[in-house]
This record gives structure tokens, sequence and C-alpha cells, in this order.
């Protein structure tokens, strides 16, 4: 879990502002991705310096600046300074420890989300920085590094079907939105696979590496929880912004992508009551497994202990034991043993032990 | 309970309001029918195509079509493109996963209710969402597949007795949130009995298998509480919506609906009080009866440990051992086992041990 | 605690407001008694017909009219009709499974109130449903089955001391509510002393019938809780409620029967955590005890496991054991178990298992 | 913890205004002690009769009126008529069950405060009902006995220094609940005394009586915070009462107080915690206890079981028993021992059970 | 935890605004730094008296008078009275257990907040008051001891690059507050180095000093949650206050500062999380290595206590016992040995025990 806690030692002390990055560096450099369309055009180029982005400011179309990688101070300071973003904000876009956010800059929107992606069973969960400046014509986006879930995104406003090309940068940002929380559902089918993965694994055969297993899905899912959580507030905050960069008529959109966040949610407690029920029934069945191997030992136990000392007393050197000269005595014995076995297992069995 | 946790990643990446049905697949056609009604005048018929549905929009009397399968997306698409029901209003229809929600759209409201049904011991509690289109003078009700609790309310317009018949759509709302409500209450009924078996078998004779009926049973209800919960919030939003298509007289009759999924909330966490009061019961039961085995291996045990102890001794072979000798050193032995014995069980006695 | 579960499947599909009696018959048959009193008049009759009741409606007088009984859908019936009382209320009345509640319906008020009695160890506690519907210059009592603690209000009317008599209906509806609260006090007295016999019980002499009283009482103090807690919105309700059929001069009353309701309350949570601690008690003595038996059988095990073991050794027949052959070898022998005894025994002390 | 639970059943029936003592009689008679002082005059008396106080309602000076006991319905009636408070305040002023409050009548404000008083290791924390009634320009306290914490409020009075005797009879009314927060921190003191105590014992020597030591403490600190826990919001309703019985200046002071409030309950919480956290520690001592003396008990069972079944095979009596001849067959068989004991050790020292 | 109570019972029974110093007295004497500046000039002294601070407060430069001690009487009662600072803040300055807060007195803001540093493993986590009284020209910084986090903000004063040289008092509190907050990153990744070294411990080598080591990081934990929680309400008070001192262009800062307020909280949750998961893995880790005991325990036990008897039978000295006559009884009994021995280790097996 040690991985979901970021140091940010190294900020400490600068002044506010500093665009110092923190997180782990996925990328070794950054790539600038510029999308330009409106309802009839429509252009894709990749930046190869950050002033190539700067006359999109003033162009009537929508423009899409993709940035993939935060960890260059320099593009970000240059990117920041043309499109008038306060420097405590790009602060924030570099440390990519943030929770997700929505602050409303009067001139543009800063959202703060985080992309999860699953990178296997061992690694478990990852989570991405995604920050979205959402200005009156564009949209800078900021990730980590390469690779994203806005594939489909792309692909709907280069088709120009539907209604992405004909709307702005609000209806792009709920769309960008609606892309990272529809993967979250992804993420979390995936999640499910392997907690009833665990539950089988749990009926069948439980070990300590089981219990293990489970407490590493507990955290996943926690972590998870809190990457999302805070998500419920952003979206209903953009729909009550009274911001006039959200149209009105993208409210019901973001409504319908609030619906799947509650649902997100609902699935992630679903899954934590599993799990808690899960670690109930793995030390309810620990202790019972316990208690019947505790049973064959007192029945055992219990049952030879008196009759070996039976068989004890007739071994004795005593000169004078008259039993010993009987000439069924050994065989009256072995039936007396016979009897008090006998009489045990009825015992036991009565009690309800066997 | 993974059944409870419905698959949506076929609907990942596309656009919103993208008809895609999520969930079981209920039912093998669409089956549409027509209830149209005033005061005077009462006609049922089912639909054979969507398009005769289509002329009760605008006519004078109430009108309620009752769609069983929401599968088919030429027909919801359809049926919502006349009825002018938003494309985002459409997908939840088809998407079954949802949370019962209550949305007003101006020109009708949307209303999603969860309705439960029980499946036998095995399958255990089964929930159908059903999605209501109030409009002005037409309700629009979508259901998984054919199979409903709404048979009372078609009885009670068919008979022209009661309210129902001189009211408007609002009224016949409410009358279906009524039926869906007081099915619950069958419902608990039912969870109830299984509840009190359960208990019976808790105290006659607990097991591996009671301890697994509990968390099932403990899953159901905490399943049932999920879908009942947001109920509350519905019925009181439709109550003090301002809504002009919910009349000020059918305010009281949605209070007393409140009231009672107050009380179907209150009889649910009651069991899940007594569910969780029957696992303490178990598990102290549990560690009643391992002590109770414990302490009859330890009274065995340490009663006759000390006795073949001494049975040992008098077996060893030592040419010079002169209690072997004496006459009556065999008796004395076993009057000396015989008395150690007693101490003991009168020892335990007085630590109550026995 | 099934008992506390209303059945009310019988209801299930009929129309709202429909009178079917929920719950337990309490009384044979209805009794309507009826008080009419002013400052100056006082006058009580039983009323054998509900026809009898009609006339205080209208008169200047105030006028309790008590129901004992609410079965009889024809009596509850006439009498809703007669004093205007709607349907949904009356159903509410008939059904015995309320939670208390407040309505303002404008020209009455219909509050529903429980009222507990303890009826002996066995039984634990029961609640009974009180609805009241309050008027300008009457109030409706209903009331399950004969027998309630509304005597002494009673006979304070009779007795035309104090403010009653002087005062309107609201003044009596307090009155009965103060009966119903302070009542409360005297079932938490009974509550509370056996609350205190099992703790004696736990002390001296625990077993799993203490146990299964621990739980009882749990269940009975959640039953007992559920029963108050909403009384503290219906009063506090009633004091905020703006209704002109609440004098003034009655709000400080209200909100001192509010104390006590909180003070109830109170007492009931102190319950609560006495019986939690109570069970956290005996877990802890009962693993105690567990350990302490434990610890016996380790200590008679583990010394006497290396004596039989030495003793069994010269107990063999081997031809050649020379130590058989000494003189003083038994007593070597015996020596040499004493000693590692006695060494056992101090290494226990000293490891503080003695 | 009973005694916590105070007994009113006595008051059960009566109706509300009658003045019956509820609790524990603390004082055999009432005493009744008047102070009296402006900026310039200071006077202090004790009165013989109740009426002794009346004069004082109309002077200018600030007057505080002490009554030490609360039994006495004749003289509590008495001071309550003259000074024109409310039966239903006297009724509280006598029942001394009360938990904090504050009350604005318009003319004067009543507040009920608890006095805490530790009264040993064997009786714990023990409370009183401390009502203030703060007029225009008096204040009458009622105490349950004599013994009080207000004796440096007295002495500030006396001595006319600080403010005290230049401000009205808020100001003192502050002084006195200041008095009484100042003492929850010495009784806070006494009680870390007591956890600090225990938490030795529990790590020193942990025993079945400090387990029942932890709980009385854990049943004093949840009382405590009963009793405490109202204050904070009886003294910000004071401050915001907006009544013009408290002057504005006095507003931080009673801000003031809320602080110290609010950290007499951080404190509280802090000890709750601790001691939960002493029950943790307490249970995982045992357990951890319980699983040395087992290991014992399993090492020595498992290393001496086997050896003694060799020395009995070898105590067999057949006639042919070929190993019973050789010449170093017991030595051998020793050495077999030896080996198998040797091998154990090393085996449960690898698997860290040793 | 005990150090985490401060003693104050030495304050009981003063009157409110009685200068008594509470807490640890952490400096010998009180030594007061003056630093002045505007955008243009910058002036550094240590002052000697108190009186050398007096000129700065009409001056228009901003002036941060920071005092290291708080238990001088004296110098906090002279600085107060010459700054207008009300006595109860004085007192509140000298009293170091305050919990952190916010107070706007009109003239000057009041701000509490608490400076976290980290003593070694074996101190954990200590904390100090630091009280600032923000004026309209100048700040007075008091703190228990020397030794601060604040020179990064002395640094960026003195270098006068940035903002702060430029900006007024409000921003100074706010480079001040931030540096307190930065500061618990550092912390928290110390604390976080202990958690997972503690970890590890757990999974490598648990034992009872594992425990105890967790439980103190758990106290721990509470106390900073304690220390940092009424932060994120001082700040965004700070924030909303509406003051005339705080500008409106300080608000972004006091935004983002209240950001990594957040963070911090949770990243003290995810410890907290983290710490309890561990506990249940050390737990259910203990318990697993206790039934692995055990099963070993049983299963020798029930191996060798049959094969015992049987020993015994045959060590018993009857003169008619025809087995020990036959040629191969020896031999037969051995295979039986062997046989049984061999059963139950597949017995074992297959009911997995093994």
């Amino acid at each position: 879990m040690s991985r979901h806690v970021h140091k940010r030692s190294r900020k400490s002390g600068l002044p506010p502002g500093s665009l110092i990055h923190i997180g782990e560096k996925k990328a070794e450099r950054t790539k600038i991705t510029i999308i330009d369309y409106d309802e009839k055009n429509f252009e894709v180029k990749e930046a190869k310096t950050v002033e190539e982005c700067f006359p999109f400011k003033e162009t009537a179309t929508v423009t899409w600046i993709n940035v993939d990688g935060v960890h260059d101070d320099e593009i970000i300071g240059k990117m920041g300074g043309h499109f008038g973003v306060h420097p405590l904000i790009l602060e924030d876009i570099m440390n990519t420890a943030q929770r997700p956010k929505l602050e409303d800059m009067g001139d543009y929107l800063f959202i703060v989300l985080r992309m999860i992606s699953f990178a296997g069973k061992k690694k478990g969960i990852l989570s991405e920085q995604v920050s979205l400046i959402v200005g009156p014509n564009f949209i800078i986006s900021f990730q980590e590094g390469e690779g994203d879930v806005f594939d489909p995104v792309r692909e709907r406003i280069r088709s120009g079907k539907g209604r992405l090309r004909k709307m702005g940068p609000d209806y792009l940002a709920y769309a960008l939105i609606d892309a990272i929380v529809d993967n979250y559902f992804l993420i979390l089918e995936k999640f499910g696979e392997q907690v009833e993965i665990l539950e089988e694994e749990l009926v069948s055969d439980p070990g300590r590496r089981t219990i293990q297993a489970l407490h590493t899905l507990k955290r996943e899912i926690i972590y998870l929880r809190k990457s999302v959580w805070p998500l419920r507030e952003v979206i209903s905050g953009l729909e009550r912004s009274g911001s006039c960069l959200i149209k009105e008529s993208t409210g019901i959109f973001l409504r319908d992508v609030y619906d799947h966040t509650i649902q997100v949610i609902d699935t992630i407690e679903t899954y934590r009551d599993m799990l808690s029920g899960m670690l109930d029934i793995y030390l309810s069945s620990v202790s019972n497994r316990m208690n019947e191997i505790m049973k064959v030992l007192t029945i055992i136990a219990t049952i030879f202990i008196p009759l070996t000392f039976i068989a004890g007393i007739y071994g004795m050197n005593f000169d004078f034991m008259p039993e010993l000269n009987w000439r069924w005595g050994y065989f009256a014995v072995l039936a007396l043993m016979a009897g008090i076995g006998v009489f045990m297992l009825i015992y036991f069995r009565r009690k309800k032990w066997l």
C-alpha cells in the first residue's frame, strides 16, 4: 500500500507555486497532441514545441490539447503562462498526489480526476492523475504518461457522428469524465473476477495465502474508494457551478455520469461488504476446522488414556497379583477394555461430539 | 452475490444515449399492453407493433402502456422517440442496473423502482427494474420480463371501484409504487420465515451449513436494503417535487406509501440485527461446546496421567524394589490410585469444572 | 423477536384506505368510553353504539372518546366518517405496526404512540399502538385492547384539580403523551432490575443460559429503542408545528415531556452500553476459565509425561540393563523423578504459570 | 453503574409541575446563603427562612442566592413562587436526573449543569446536579448537598479583585460554569492517574481483577462523557441566545469556557481510546500467554509420546523378541531415543516453535 | 500517551485571563526576534526587551515578531497590553494545550496551530503550540521553544524573491501555516517508514514486541489526527471569514493549503487503515500458527496413543497370554502397529489435516 502514499518531502519549504513534479515519472519526454475541430472541420497533429499550441487559444474552433507527461516544469510553466493558468494550479498539475477536485477560476475550470488501471494480479490497481483545464474554447488535459482511456472519445470526434462535434468544450469535458467513469466499470469487473476466484479458493482450500490475498483486495478496494468518492462532489459541483463555461444543455449529461459514479461507488461498497463477509467466513471455517481436530484428539485421548492405564496396572511386577494367575484374566481384561471403549463411544455420540 | 453485480463492460466507450441492454435477458420478445381508461370507459389490448401506442399520446383518457422486456433497442427507441423521452432516459431504461431514482424532466417524470421477488430458498431474492414514464395523460412502464405485482392494480382499474378510475396518471403512478412496496412486505414475511427456521436450527443443531446459511441471509438482507433504501428519497422527492404532473390530492397517498417504505426499512434493520445477534449466539455456543469438550479431555487426562505414571513405576524391572514383595503391595497401590482419583474429582468439583 | 415483526401480507394488493386490522386481536369487542368536561362540568359514560359519540363533535366542552379495540372496521369506519378522518388515517389506526408519528391534517392532528408494558420475565416487553385524533374540541384515542396507563389522567380530570379541566384538548393530548412517557420510566426500572440480576448471575455463575438471557435483554432494549426513538420527533414536531390546534401555552409542557423522552432514550442507551459491557466481561471470563483449565492440563501433563517415560525405560525387558541390578537403582530413579518434578514446578512458578 | 440510573417511578402518574424530589437525599436540611454585591459593597449572610431572600429580587445590586439541598418541596416552591419561576422548572430542579440543558424563559434563564466529584477508587465518579436561575439582577443556584467547587468564585467576589464585582449576574453565571468546567480538569487528572496505574498493572501482572477495573473505568468515562457532552450545546446556546440577560461583553468569556469544554471532551475521548487500546493489549497478551503454554505442552508431549511408545515396545513380554537378547540392545534403544529427541528439538527450532 | 494529556490543575479556581503557563517549559528564557520588511527594505534584529517591539505597531512596513518561550507571564502580558490583545487570548497563548482554532477579534485574528516534530523512534511524535496574532501590519508568533519549521519562510523574506515581500501580513500568515502543513508531510513520511518496518517485522518475526509497537503507532496516529483535524476548519474559516485583515488575493493560497491539509488527513486515515489491517493480519497469523502447532500435537498424539496402548497390553504380566508364546507374535504386533500408523496418516491426509 505504501505505493499509494506519495513522497512529497522534496517540496517542503519551497514557496507556493513552485513547479516540482511529485510522483513516479511515467514518461520519458512530454508529448503534446492537438485536436482541433468544429462541426465541419477536424484536424489532429502532434506539437513539437509548446509554442505550436499557443495560436489555438484564440480560434473559434474547439481545441483539445492533450499533454502526456507532467514532470517537465518548463513545458508546464510555458503552457500555463500563455493560457493564463494560475501557478498554484500548475503546481497541482505537477503534484500527482491530488484527490479529485474541481476549482472554478472564473476564466477556466480546473478539474482533477484519477484514471484507474489494473496492472495484473500482482501489482493490483494503479491510478494516474488526469488534470483538465476547461476554457471557453479549449480544453487542456494533462496525463502522467502515455496510454489512456480516451481513444473512444478521439474516435467519436474523428468520425463526426453523434453530438460531440456540434458541442463546445464543456461537452468534451463531460465526454472525457464519462470515459474515465466508464473505465471504472471495466476495472470493477476485473476486480470482481478476482473476488470470485478468491471466494472459491476460500471454500475449497483456505490457507495463509488466501487471507493475505483477502487483505490485499481489501486494501485495493479502500484505495479505489478513496479515488472515486470525491468524484461525486466534483461532478455535482460542475452541474451546479453556475459557471458560464458549462452550458445548460450539458446538465443532463452530467447528471447521467453522476448516476454512473454513484453506481460505481455502490459496487465498490458491495465488494467491500463481500470481502468483509468472506473474512468472517474464513475465520469461522478456520475455527470450525480447529474444533474438528480438537474433537478427534479428545476422543482418541479420552478413550485410550484409561485403557492404557488398565494395561499399565497389569504390567506391574508385584509378587502377589491374584488376577495374573487367573485362567481367563487376560481375556477378561481385554473384554473390560473393549467394554469401556464402546461405552465411551456411545457416550460421545449421545453428547453429539461424534 | 456476484449475480447482484451487473456486467456493463459492453457499454464502455460508447457515446452517451447508446441504447445497449445491460442485465440478464428475461423475456424472449417484447410484449406491449395498453390499458386506456377514464371514469366511464375502459379498454385493454395488446399492441402488436409499437406504432399502435402512438395515438394514445394525444387522447384525453388516461393510458397505461406496459412494456415487458427492455432488451430490444429498436422498440425502446421508437417508443421514446414518439413520446419525447430523452435518449439518456432510454439508456437508463435498458440498463437494468439502476438504483431507484426520480428525475423530473419537465414534460414527464422518470421513476426507477426495483421489484423484488423470492425465487426459492436456493436462489434467494431477485430484483427486477421497473421504469415509469409519467406524462400528463399517460404512464409508460417498462419491466425486464413478464410476471409482475401489478395485477391488483389492473383489477382495480377494470372493476372501476375505488378512486383509481376517477384520478389521473399521478394516482396510477402512486398505485404502481404502492403495489411494489406492498409486495416488499410479502417478501419480508418469507424472508422472516427463513430467519426463524435458521434460528431454530441454530439452537437445535448448529453446524458449518448453518453459518453459511446465516451469511447468505445476511447478504440477501444487505442487497434488499440497497434496493429499498433509495426509494425513500424517490417518494419524498415525488411528494415535494412541485411538479405540475403530481396533483396536490395525491400528496397524502404518497405520504402513506412513504410511511410504508419506512416500515419496510425498519423491518429490514430488525432482521439485520437479528442475524447479527444470531451470529453472536452461534459463535458463543460453538466456543461453549469447545470448552465442554476441552474440560472432558482435561479431566480424563489429569486423572489418568498420574495414575498411569504410578502403574509405570511398579512395572519397572529393578531387582530390588521392596514394595513388589510386600503381601498387600498391589492392593495398597490400587487403593492409592483410587484415592488420588477421588481426590482429583473432588478438587475439580470444587473448582466448578465439573 | 419475531413477535415484533408484524404480518401484514393480508393487506397486499388492496386499494389504499382499505380498513384491515393488522396485528394481534387483543380485545373481544370494541369498548367506547366518553369523557366530556369543561372547567365546571364533568361527565363519563360508556357508549353502546358509535352513534352515541357523534353529538360531541359539536359541543363547546372538551370530549375525550377512548376506543379500546381497533379490529372492527365497521366501528372505526363510522367513527372516522362522522369526525371527518381521512381513510388513510383510519387504515393507520387499524394497522397496529406503525412507528410513532405525527401528521398535521389541518382540521385535526393524528398522533401515533407506542404504549409499553412488561409482561413478566418470560414474555418480556410488549408494545401496543395508541392513536390520537386531536380535534379543535375533542380527542379520540384508539387502543388495541383494554388496560392502559391513562388512569391517572382520568383521575385528574375527575377530581378537577390542577390545570387539566381548565385547558383544551391540546393539553389533554399532552397529558396522555406524558402518561405514556412516564410509564416508560417504570418499564425501564423493571428492565433495570433484570439487568442487575443478570449482572450478578454473570459474576457468580455464568453459563449458557446467562448468555441467552443477555441476548434476549439486548433484543428487548433494541426493540424499546425503536419504539421510543421516533417519539422525539413527534413531540418536537408538535411543539413547532405552528398548528392552531396547539395553543402556545402548551409549548412549555411539550418541551418538558420532550426532555423526559430524551432522558428515557439516555437511559436506554445506558442499558445498551451496560449489556454490551456485560457481554465483554462474560466472554473474557469464559476465556479466563478456559485458560485456567488449560494451564492445569499442561502442568499435569508436562510433569508426568517425562516421568512416565522414565518409568517406561526401566520397564523394558532387555537382558542386559546394568541399572536394574544396582542395589539402589530403584531409589535412585525415584529420586531422579522427584527431582525432575520439583524442577518443573519451580520452572512453572518462575514463568508465573502457577 | 446502576447508581447512575435514577429511580423516578415515584413520580409516575402525577400531574406536571408536581414537586417531588428524585435522587439521593444528600443533605439533612436545606441551607440558603445570600451573597449580595456591587462594585463597592459586599454582603454575605445565611438565610434562616426563605422569606429573607425575597427583598433581594428588587435591589439594584447583584444577588447570588445559593440553595444547598433540593429535597424540600416547600422551600423550593416558595422560592420559585416569589421569583416567578415556572412550576415545570421547579420540578426539574428537584428531579436531579437532568442532563445539562439551557432554557430561555424570557424573564430568566434556566441552566442545568452537572458537578463532578471523585469519591475515591472504590466509589468512582459521582455527579451532582447544579441548577441556575439567571435573572436580571440575581442568580439562584440549587445544589443537591453542601460542598461545592464555587469557593474560588466566592473568594473573588469577597476580595473584589478582577472583573467579577464590576459585572452583572451573567458574568457571575459564567464564573460558576467556568468553576465547574475547571473542576472537570481536576477530575480528569485523577482519572488519568488511575488509568496509568492500571496500564502498569496490565503490563506487569494482568489478571481477572485488572479486566474488571478496566471495565469499571470504561463505564466511568462513558458516564462522564454523558455528563459533559450536552454542556457544549448549553454554553454555545448561551452565547448565541440573543437573550438580553446575557451582555455582549460576556460573549468572549463564554467562548473561552466553550473551548475548555471542548478540551475536556477531547481528553475524555483520549482516555476512552486509551482504555479501548488497553483492552486490546490485554486480550492479545492473554492469548499470547495461552499460546506460550500450549507450545510447551505440545513440545513436551510430542517429544515424549513417541519415546514412551518405544519404551512400551520393549516392555512387552513376548517370548521371542530378538533385540532383548542383544548385548547392546538397551544402549542402542537409549541412543535411538536420544536421537529422536534431538531431531525433534531441531525440527521445532527450525519451525520457530522454540 | 499520558504525555499527550496536559496537566492544568494549577489553573483551577483562578479568574479568567490569569496568565499561567501550562505545559512543559521548553526554553530557559524568552527570545524575541523582529523581522521588519516591505518590498524594498528588510531588517532583522533580536529584541533585548519587550519594549523594543512596541514602535513596530505603528510602522507602515510589515513586522513579524517571533516569541520563543511562552512561560514568562510578564513578557506575554506586556506584549499583549501594548498590542491590544485580550487577556483571554494571552491566557490561551500561555496554555499550550489548545486545539488548533481561529478567533476573529475584529482588530486582529488569533490563530492556534500545532507544529509537529518527530523525536526519534522511542519518543515518537511531539507537538508544540504555535499561536499567531495577525494584525493589520504585523504578525506576532508565539512558540513554546526555539527551533521551528519557519526557516524557509525567513529565507524567502531575506532573499526578496517571490511574492512574500510584496504582500501583507495575511500572506505571511499563510506562509507560516503552509510551512507547518508542509512539515506534516515530512513527519508523515518518517511515520510511514516506521509503518513499513513494522509491516516487514510482522511478516518475518511477529512477537509480543511487535504488537506493542503497533499499538504505539496507532496511538501516535490518533494523536496526530487530533492535532491536524481541526486545522481544516481553521483554514476554511480564514478563507471565508470576511475579515478585512485577509485580502481577497490570499484566498486562492488558503484554498491551496486547505487542499494540502485534506491530503495530510487522507494520508493519516490511510495509515490508520493500514495499522488496523496489520492488527488483523497479526491476529490471524498468530491463530494460524497456533492451529499448526495444535495440528502437530494432535497428529503425534492420535497416532502414538493407540500404539502405546497396544504395547501396554503385551506388557501385562498375565500368566496365560497365548500371543506371547507365538513364534512371530512380536513381529505380528509390530506389523499391526505400523499398519495402524500408516492408516492414520492416510486418514489425516484425506481429511487435509496434513
